[in-house]
């Protein structure tokens, strides 16, 4: 493909590593945030600044990267959205963990508008943004999808693709934090068992990960766990409550109860009305030692 | 340490590769088991066979691997036991995956008759026991453990240390069993949501275990319960509903709530429930397909 | 008060026996349903026919009586909504079980229109509603609900008055729900144990009513769940799925953890999956029977 | 039957005032205790002081109400036991919340030794007990249950009979402590939502109890969730954990899943592991609560 001209919206500490990786893979860039300092930072780097969602959509690709629903919907819909000013064929790519029915909702409308839609989310924390060692999980038309590579190799390590409706890529999406939200509860109930006995909690971790569990949702998350490094947040608990509802909602939908989720729903409302909104999602791995008669994740 | 003396009392699955494996690494084995012809198959490969506990008491060392507490007890206690029968500071290694509560017991009880205990539990399934790839958790004095080096050597590929009381290791044994058992049930609950949302689940397990999910117990169990295969069992059910009691009464012993060992006693409990008990215990993450619909694990 | 000209729209099982006991109590009752055929049979019984919501409207109070939000919001906004056609300072009573977020939208949009709004939901099955019966939670402005009072005392024996938020009476509601749904819940675990026991469930539920538990919400659901009675329904389980859904919402708003409901919210699931949707929601309290071996709640 | 001679052990809250209304009831009580000065305090209401088990056993009945499996072992087996010091055809009759495992061992032991066992625990709190308003639910040989009548009629003010194997009536006492503890938990759900909601739960609690849970179980753990009154216990949080286990050891032995059950041993271990074993069991239900940011049930 060359040379892409890329629009990208939502400059935090995700969607800035990507805009960059993409200007360093040597893409035109047109930069847009809410907040305009986190422009100014991308544009240092040398992204076009622009100071409205409308004015990223002069693209061959617009690229949404934003925390939740709301703020996808914010900039997609009304008057000034990305639908209504993106041209007719271009492509926008929501990379942002959103749930199945605004997915539903974002392949409709771009469709009626002559408009193409592929969902293309990522898996890794801050560290692999920057590293360009992100995993895309995309799902869309076969064309589409394939017509973006350059953009998933400037930001990602490998791209999987999980399906030809948009959705499916935002179920495997929130399923996916779904089960490392599990492993880290399932680390923190061992730990707080094992502790309690007397094991050392870091060479238990290494016992694991040396073993049948050698791999980096163990080591990432064990690790924090064990030395209860929940600050500063790589991935807020707000944001790990918000994505298992969005895996609790696709399974309502689908009709497939999940036990392991509402355990973990429960956990994070605990974490968040004990005061610990703001920690990573890890913190929730604390919680059992906390109801053992140890410390809570904010201690 | 040269060729040691060693009793096998135990040759299932488990048991039979680990005595052929002290064999192969040129130690004096004698073999016992309850019944004769898994005794033949072990003496085919140069073990001496022994008809009675007693007789393969006659070493420095004597292993046990059995299925549960209340068999370990029947080969440990009584008149023709192993505590009555083993010479003083000889050794019992048990590397049975029992309760706390009996390896405190044995730990007294051959202290109290001049002779050593050592737990030692494993990890890995058959294959991995033929392949003397296992690792092997131990505690107990230092000395002991040190000794036991060429034991741990011959059937394992790593030895973990995990403290000086034995009961350590059993812990630390239970908790990695509890945590494959979530690693299965979590598994079972994203594969029923993605395959009812259109995405393969094979295609689903390759991508997790390309990524973050990069560990044996992801490919091993992932496998499994993606192409449904349960029969026959490499561990039972019965023997994973054990494992799981075990941690919940070291939970209860040290005061620790465990909420997903608690679902996975409930899983395994239907499970046997509805004639799944001699199915691989990677059959609870068939469990919540059953529950969304689609075909139970007995299938 | 004297007679009162009520507007009541939703027709159903519970709204055409509470109209029907608005007639009787001697008020002038407008009645409109999305389905005609309902409207005729209380006209039958000397309700005036309305064939539009707005028709509805033209009263002093206007009571809702919908299966759920979308009911409600669908007669409530638009052009030709309550809202829009509604007199100023005339009532709107919801008495349908909605969520607490559509309650306050409801309270702020008649409040801008100059308006009034109570949330007036009941507890009470069918057979209640018709012999007028019902439990009624009122929550509102203190003039307005003491206003009501002759609608409340016409459909029901008795009024709570929870709250001067309307929102605090769909909080209760909600939760009562959840209660109802836990009873039947932990009597199905428990019939399930005692009968697999050799104890005759009904002589157990006779047991438990004649002593701690002598509450019609064991006696009702107990009832049905021995018999395994569960057509027709009286309350769908489609219907306690929803119920449920709206307590976590709350719980999620609030902050609040609530495992129970966690659970329930799961077992109304796998009803729906396995083909219960249609089944009277006293049905999840078969689920512990079929897990531990026994026919499910379809058989 | 007339005047009875009983021997009775065990002489707690619950068994020194089912002893005292034996007396009031005109029988003989030779009563024996662990410790001497409850022993003394029933004497003085009239019954024979028993210095040992096997003076208690002078008689035609001996009743035992003792806290749980290991104090009932202790004064059956060995030398000086019930089974070594009953006469033949004498009645042992446990009122203790025992397991079913040990139901069935005294069933038998007794049989063997040629008398009769007969289960018979009780459901109700110490006043209950004190005014003789206890429920008895009986299990044994009919002929040996109709002999028995006396000496429930005494203690209680209804008999259930639930089966002729003694251990029917340990199943339907566990599970009735079970339901009782799945009330405590719900209603410490509901409540803590409401509360939180801005709704009065005692208003809350006379709501419910004026409706559809009417029932003695609500009025009494309901008001003492509503009111935090957990000191002192009138049965303790270390009870309720044994008997929420009886009931999961039943299931597991009877192959029934019971989450619920699950859920609250979970809860118990948290309220023993945060320092509130000595509170009463009713004290589970301030944990929702304290998950939801507000003070624990120690607080």
């Amino acid at each position: 493909m060359g040379r892409m001209r890329i629009g990208f919206i939502g400059l935090g500490n995700m969607g800035s590593a990507m805009a960059a990786n993409l200007l360093t893979a040597g893409h035109e860039v047109t930069a847009y945030n809410r907040t305009q300092d986190k422009v100014d930072a991308v544009a240092a780097r040398g992204a076009r600044p622009a100071r409205t969602v409308a004015e990223a959509c002069d693209a061959d690709v617009v690229v949404t990267m934003l925390a939740n629903d709301e703020a996808v919907e914010a900039v997609t819909f009304g008057e000034d959205g990305i639908v209504a000013s993106l041209r007719p064929s271009a492509v926008h790519v929501s990379s942002s963990t959103i749930s199945l029915a605004l997915a539903e909702r974002l392949t409709a409308a771009h469709a009626d508008a002559g408009q193409r839609f592929v969902s293309a989310p990522v898996f890794g924390r801050p560290e692999a943004a920057a590293a360009a060692n992100l995993f895309v999980v995309a799902a869309g038309a076969p064309g589409d999808v394939t017509e973006l590579e350059p953009v998933f190799e400037a930001i990602g390590q490998r791209t999987f693709v999980v399906g030809t409706e948009p959705k499916a890529a935002n179920l495997v999406k929130v399923s996916g934090n779904f089960l490392i939200a599990s492993v880290i509860e399932s680390l923190g109930e061992a730990m707080a068992l094992v502790a309690k006995g007397g094991v050392d909690t870091g060479e238990y971790l290494e016992l694991l990960t040396s073993t049948l569990f050698d791999a980096p949702v163990y080591r990432t998350y064990g690790g924090l766990v064990a030395r209860r490094d929940f600050e500063p947040a790589g991935f807020a608990a707000t944001g790990g409550l918000k994505d298992v509802r969005l895996t609790l909602e696709a399974g309502e939908s689908l009709q497939v109860p999940l036990p392991i989720a509402s355990l973990l729903r429960d956990r994070f409302l605990t974490l968040l009305a004990t005061g610990g909104g703001h920690l990573d999602w890890s913190a929730i791995g604390a919680l059992s030692a906390w109801e053992a008669g140890g410390p809570g994740p904010t201690a």
